[in-house]
C-alpha cells in the first residue's frame, strides 16, 4: 500500500452514502420484496415465531436470585444485567431527591443493521425478532442485536448471526459506528454499540431475515409497534439523506453555539446518582411478583417465563422493568428560513454518563405527574395537546422488549408556527444538520430524540 | 430578531477565528507587551508571589480528616476533593488487576481563556499563578482556573476574577466550549469545562495577568515547567490555525473510520473500576506523612500546608498527589503526502468516564515498569529513546499544581519516516484537521495528549 493510494478522502464517501439513501428512500418498490410481499414475509414470520410469555414469581426465575446482602437481583453468572437501587440528586425536573431501582448493564452490545445494493439500490438487511416484553411479540430488528454476553456465549447459546459483518468490518465499509445511551431513567450509564456496515453479495437474508429499501423501512415506521427501539436507534445513526435539509444551510445557531449550550448544561447541572441495595431503596416494595413504588406510579420490576422457537436459547426466564402508563415522546418541527429545525431539550436524567443529553421537546408519562400541581408538569406538555390533532407523525411504539414490558410510548411530531417561545436555557431550536454532526459523536441525543429523528425523516 | 438576521453561517465564524489566530501566531511583536517586557513580567510576578509549601502530617491539615469506616481523605464541607480507593480490572497494559487511590472530584470546573484583539491583533489573557504543588511556584496559567467549588465559594474566599466573562459570554463570542478529561491514572471520572470566549475592551488585564499574542503563548510553550497543565489543554481546544494542515486536505483514514476506532476498542475493552475504601486499598499504606504503595512506585498522597499572599484564601493546606519518577510522553509526527498525521493510541485509563481516549505515542513512567518484564514495557518506548535526540520538542513539563505535588513528565514530539509498523489495533494515525475535529467533542484526547498537540501546534 502506497502512501497515495491509502489516502483517503474524508467527506466524497459521505456524499455518496447520502445519495445512495436518498435513492433507496425513494425507490418506487422494493427491489427484492414488494410491499405486498413484505407484508406477507411480515405476517408469515408472526405466525412461524410462536413465544408464550407469562408472568411468575422472582422465586421461579431460572439463574436469578436476590442477593442477600444488598437485595440486588443478579444472574447466578455474573452476566446479563442486575437491578439494583439508585439514589438520586437532582435539579432537573419537579423532584430533587428520590430512590429507585435502576438495571445496569455495563457492557457495550452491537446494535447493527447491514446495508447491501440490489441492482443499485440500498436495502437494509432486517430481522424479524421476537422479545419477550413486546405487547405483539415479533417487532422488525436490527441485522444484529446483541449484548456482549450474547456474543460471548455467556448463556451458550448458538452463534449471533451475522455477527462477523460487524465484528470484522471489511476496509471502507462502516457507515456508522458510535456509543449511544439508552433510557437513562431506567438504566444506569447503558449504551451500545450502533453500527451500518455495507456488506457484499455474499451476505444473504437467512430465516427471518429480509432486504429492504430504506422507503419500506420507513413506511413501516408509520405502524403502530413494527420497528423495534434497537431498529430506530441504528436508523437515527445513517447519515441524514434528505438533501433539501442537509446542504450547506444555515442554522439559526452556529454549531459552536450549540455544542457550547450542550457543555453548559452538563457543567451546571448538579446531579448525582450513587448505587444503593436494591433492599434499602426507599419507597419500593417487593412481593413475590414485582418490586413497585408505593404510590403504584413509575414502573416495577417483574419477572418472566418465556418459550421460543426462534432464539439462541428455546426458553428462559428473566426480570423486566414494567413501566406504569403510556409515555409520550414529542418534537415539534419549525421553519426558520425554509430550514426545518426541531425543538431538543438538555435533559439530565439520573443515568446518563454524562449528565446531560438532548431529549425531544416534551418526554413524560403523565400519569407520573398526577400527585403534582399543575405547574410542575413538563415545558409544553399542554402545547403538545392542544396541537397533537394536526402532528405530521403519531405512531405507538415499544421499548427494547429485551428489557421491558409492555413499554409503549405515543411517539409525535408536530410542526409548529413561529410563536413557540423558549421557556428557559434548557431549550434550543437546532437544524437537521447539526443532529446529523451531533449523532456522528456519542452522548448528545437520547434514544426517545434518536426514534423521533428517525421518525421525522421518515416522513 | 427577524428569522433572517438570526441565522449564523456555522463555517463562517470559524474560518474567521483561524485566520485570526494565525495571525496572531505570526505577530512579529507582542501588540501590548514586547517579549522584553513579558519576561520582565514574567520574573516580576515570581517575585512578587511568595509562596511558602510545607509537608505536614495529614493530622495537622485543617478541615481534612480519614473517614472512619472507609479511610477515605475527605474535606469536612464535603467540598473539594476526596481520596479512596479504586479496584480496577483492566486488560489494558500489563498488569490486569490491582488497586490504587484515587481523586475523586465529580464537580465540573472551568478553565478559561479570554482573548481580545489588539490592533487587529488577537491576545490571550493569559495569568501567572501560583499552586501548591509546581515545582517552581508561579507558572502561566488561563485567564480562568476555577473549580466548582471555587466560583460557588465553598471556601469562603474571594470572587474568582473574569468569571462572568465565561460563566455569561455575549452572543457569539464563544471560540470553544468543551468539556475534556484529566489524567485518568489519578482522576476518577475527572473532566473541566475548557473554554476560550471572545471578550471586548472593557476587559482590562488586571495584577498578575497579561494579553499575550499566541506566538508569546507558543514561546512559552517551549520553556520548562513554564505554561501550566490547564493551559495547555484549553490551548489544545484552540481551532488549528496553520493553514497547511487544516485545509481541506486528505487524511490517511476517513473521519468515520477513525470514529469507528474509538468506538470499537471503547466496545471491546473490558475495563472494570469499582470504588473502594482508601483502608481497604491493598498494597497501600498510610503512615502519618503519606500513603504509599508497598513498592515505593507510582505515587503517594501527601499533604501540604501552604502561605499564599495571591490567593483566593492567604493560607491552608490540603492533600496532593505525588507521582513518583518522572513521567514521558511522546508524540510520533509523520508526513502522508505532504500532511503531517500523528500517532496516536487509544488507552484505556481506569478514571477515564468512557473507557478509552486517545493518549500519545507512548505515555509511562519507566520506573514502574522496572521490576516487569521488559516486553510489558510500551510499545515504541524504545523507539523514543532512539531518536530523542532528534525530538523537534522535548520540554519537561508539569502536571496540574493544585492537585499534584512535583508531578513532571518529559513531553516530546518526534518526527519519523514511515519504517514505524503499527504494533496493534491500538494504535492510529491521525491527521490535524482529524484532531481538530475530535477536540471539539468530549473525552476524545486525554490531557497528555492534548499538551502534545499544543505543543505540536506551537512550533
Amino acid at each position: 500500500m502506497t502512501p497515495t493510494t491509502a489516502l483517503a478522502s474524508s467527506r466524497g464517501g459521505k456524499a455518496d452514502t447520502r445519495t445512495a439513501l436518498a435513492g433507496s428512500a425513494a425507490a418506487v418498490d422494493g427491489g427484492v420484496l414488494s410491499d405486498v410481499e413484505l407484508a406477507a414475509w411480515l405476517a408469515d414470520r408472526r405466525r412461524t415465531q410462536p413465544q408464550q410469555v407469562e408472568r411468575v414469581p422472582f422465586a421461579e426465575l431460572d439463574g436469578w436470585r436476590f442477593e442477600e446482602s444488598t437485595g440486588d437481583l443478579r444472574h447466578a453468572s455474573g452476566g446479563f444485567f442486575a437491578v439494583h437501587g439508585l439514589r438520586v440528586r437532582s435539579d432537573f425536573g419537579p423532584v430533587s431527591v428520590w430512590e429507585q431501582p435502576v438495571i445496569d448493564q455495563p457492557e457495550i452490545g452491537i446494535l447493527g443493521i447491514a446495508v447491501r445494493d440490489f441492482d443499485g439500490v440500498t436495502h437494509l438487511l432486517m430481522q424479524a425478532k421476537s422479545e419477550p416484553g413486546n405487547v405483539n411479540g415479533m417487532q422488525v430488528s436490527p441485522t444484529v442485536q446483541a449484548t456482549k454476553s450474547n456474543y460471548m456465549r455467556v448463556h451458550g447459546g448458538s452463534a449471533v448471526k451475522y455477527l462477523d459483518c460487524f465484528r470484522r468490518p471489511a476496509p471502507g465499509s462502516v457507515v456508522a459506528d458510535v456509543l449511544q445511551s439508552e433510557q437513562g431513567s431506567w438504566f444506569l450509564g447503558k449504551r451500545n454499540r450502533n453500527m451500518i456496515v455495507r456488506v457484499g453479495p455474499e451476505v444473504e437474508a437467512g430465516e427471518d431475515f429480509a432486504w429492504l429499501t430504506l422507503r419500506q423501512v420507513n413506511m413501516l415506521l408509520g405502524q403502530d409497534n413494527l420497528v423495534n427501539m434497537d431498529a430506530r436507534t441504528v436508523l437515527s445513526c445513517l447519515p441524514d439523506w434528505r438533501p433539501d435539509v442537509t446542504g450547506p444551510t444555515t442554522s439559526l445557531h452556529s454549531d459552536t453555539e450549540i455544542r457550547s449550550w450542550i457543555t453548559r448544561r452538563r457543567a451546571e447541572h448538579e446531579v448525582r446518582a450513587v448505587p444503593i441495595g436494591l433492599a434499602e431503596t426507599k419507597d419500593w416494595h417487593r412481593d413475590p411478583y414485582s418490586v413497585s413504588h408505593v404510590s403504584g406510579r413509575h414502573f416495577s420490576v417483574a419477572a418472566v417465563d418465556v418459550v421460543s422457537g426462534r432464539r439462541e436459547v428455546a426458553a428462559w426466564s428473566q426480570p423486566l422493568l414494567e413501566p406504569h402508563g403510556t409515555g409520550i415522546a414529542a418534537l415539534f418541527v419549525r421553519r426558520v428560513d425554509g430550514v426545518p429545525h426541531v425543538l431538543l431539550r438538555a435533559r439530565a436524567e439520573a443515568g446518563f454518563l454524562s449528565v446531560v443529553e438532548l431529549g425531544p421537546t416534551v418526554q413524560c408519562t403523565e400519569e407520573n405527574y398526577e400527585d403534582l400541581p399543575h405547574a410542575a408538569r413538563p415545558p409544553y406538555l399542554d402545547e403538545v395537546r392542544e396541537r397533537r390533532e394536526s402532528a405530521v407523525y403519531d405512531v405507538l411504539l415499544s421499548e427494547e422488549g429485551g428489557r421491558f414490558l409492555n413499554a409503549q410510548s405515543h411517539y409525535v411530531v408536530i410542526e409548529v408556527d413561529d410563536n413557540i417561545p423558549l421557556v428557559s436555557d434548557e431549550f434550543q431550536w437546532v437544524s437537521p444538520r447539526q443532529v446529523d454532526e451531533l449523532l456522528r459523536y456519542s452522548h448528545h441525543l437520547n434514544v426517545q430524540a434518536r426514534t423521533l429523528i428517525a421518525a421525522w425523516r421518515s416522513l
